[in-house]
C-alpha cells in the first residue's frame, strides 16, 4: 500500500467513484451529488475541488487513465504513427476512456471551461507529441517539406474524431490502417 | 405570399421561432415551452411533431437554412473541393447554422436518435456527394488509383470537424486552403 496525504487519497477515491457512477449511469444521468453520497464525501467537498460533473470527469480519466500515448521512433514515420493511434483508438473506442470522453466533447459544446481543459491538458499535449515526430520525418525527407506541421493534428486525428462523433462507426485498427493508406499513398495522382 | 396548407405554415412558424429563440438564448437554454409560447402554439403540438427540442433544432435548420452543397466539376478536382469546402465553412462556422449545430452534435452525443438523424439527413447525403465528385477524380487519374472512396468525407470533413468541435478555432477559408495543400501536396515524400 503506497503512503499518501490523506487528502489525495481520498481525492482518488472520490474520483474512482465518479468513472465507477459513470460507467454504471451514463453521463447524461451522472450527478456530483450521486458521486459524494457513494464516495461518502460531502457535495461541497466535490464543489470546491470540480466546478462541474464534467470537470470531475476528465480530471478522473486523466489522472486514473493517464494516457501512454507517446510515439515511437523507428525511423519508419507511418509505421509509428500506426503504432501510436492504435494505442489511441484502444483507449478511445473503448470504456472507460472512450464513451465517458465522447460525452465530455459533446459537454464541451455547451460549456466553454470544460472545452479549454480538455485542449488544455488533453488535446495540445498530444498534438505536441505528434508535431514532434512529425518534424523529425519531415527532416529525414520521409514527408514533403511542403507538409504544414501545424495541420497535423487534424489531419491525422480528425478523421478519428469523425467517426466517433459524427458517424459513430467502431474506431478499429482497420479503419486507422486504411486511414493511414489513404493519406499518404491515396491522395495525390 | 404563397398558399399553403395551414399545417405547414404553423410549423414553418414554429421552426423560424425555435431558430430565433436559439440564437437569443443558445442551445443549453432553450425549451420547448419558450418556443411554443412565443409561436403561440400549445406544448402538445409540438411534441407530436418533434420528440425533442434536438429533433426540432435539426429539423429547422435543414428545412430553412437547406445547404445547397453541391460540388461543380470545372475538371480540376481539388479546385472543386476548395469551392465546395469554403461553402460548407461559410455554413458550419456562422450563425444560425454554425453554433446550432455544434450544439446539436454535442446533444447527439447523448441522445442516439437525433445522432442517427443528424447522419440520416445530413452527413449521409453530403458524403455520397463528396464520394461521387471524387469517383470522377479517381477514374481521371486524378487520384491515385489506391484512394479509399468510402474514406473520402473523414478525410476531408474530419480536419474541420476536429477545429469546430476540439480546438474550437474559426472555421476560414484560410484553414480550408492549408488543409487542401497539406492533403494533396504536402503528405508524400
Amino acid at each position: 500500500m503506497t503512503v499518501s496525504p490523506r487528502g489525495s487519497a481520498r481525492t482518488e477515491a472520490i474520483m474512482r467513484t465518479a468513472l465507477e457512477l459513470g460507467r454504471e449511469t451514463g453521463y447524461a444521468k451522472l450527478s456530483m451529488e450521486a458521486v459524494a453520497a457513494r464516495a461518502g464525501a460531502g457535495k461541497h467537498t466535490l464543489y470546491r475541488r470540480w466546478p462541474s460533473k464534467g470537470a470531475l470527469l476528465l480530471d478522473s480519466l486523466l489522472h486514473l487513465h493517464a494516457p501512454d500515448l507517446d510515439y515511437p521512433d523507428t525511423g519508419d514515420v507511418v509505421a509509428d504513427l500506426r503504432t501510436q493511434i492504435h494505442a489511441a483508438v484502444d483507449l478511445l473506442g473503448n470504456p472507460p476512456f472512450g464513451p465517458l470522453y465522447r460525452a465530455l466533447i459533446g459537454e464541451a459544446q455547451h460549456d466553454p471551461r470544460l472545452a479549454a481543459d480538455l485542449n488544455k491538458r488533453f488535446v495540445t499535449p498530444q498534438t505536441e507529441k505528434t508535431v514532434a515526430r512529425l518534424r523529425t520525418a519531415r527532416e529525414r525527407g520521409e514527408l514533403s517539406p511542403a507538409f504544414d506541421l501545424d495541420l497535423a493534428m487534424a489531419v491525422l486525428s480528425g478523421p478519428l474524431y469523425f467517426r466517433l462523433l459524427i458517424t459513430q462507426e467502431p474506431l478499429t485498427h482497420a479503419y486507422v490502417d486504411r486511414l493511414l493508406r489513404a493519406l499518404f499513398d491515396g491522395m495525390g495522382a
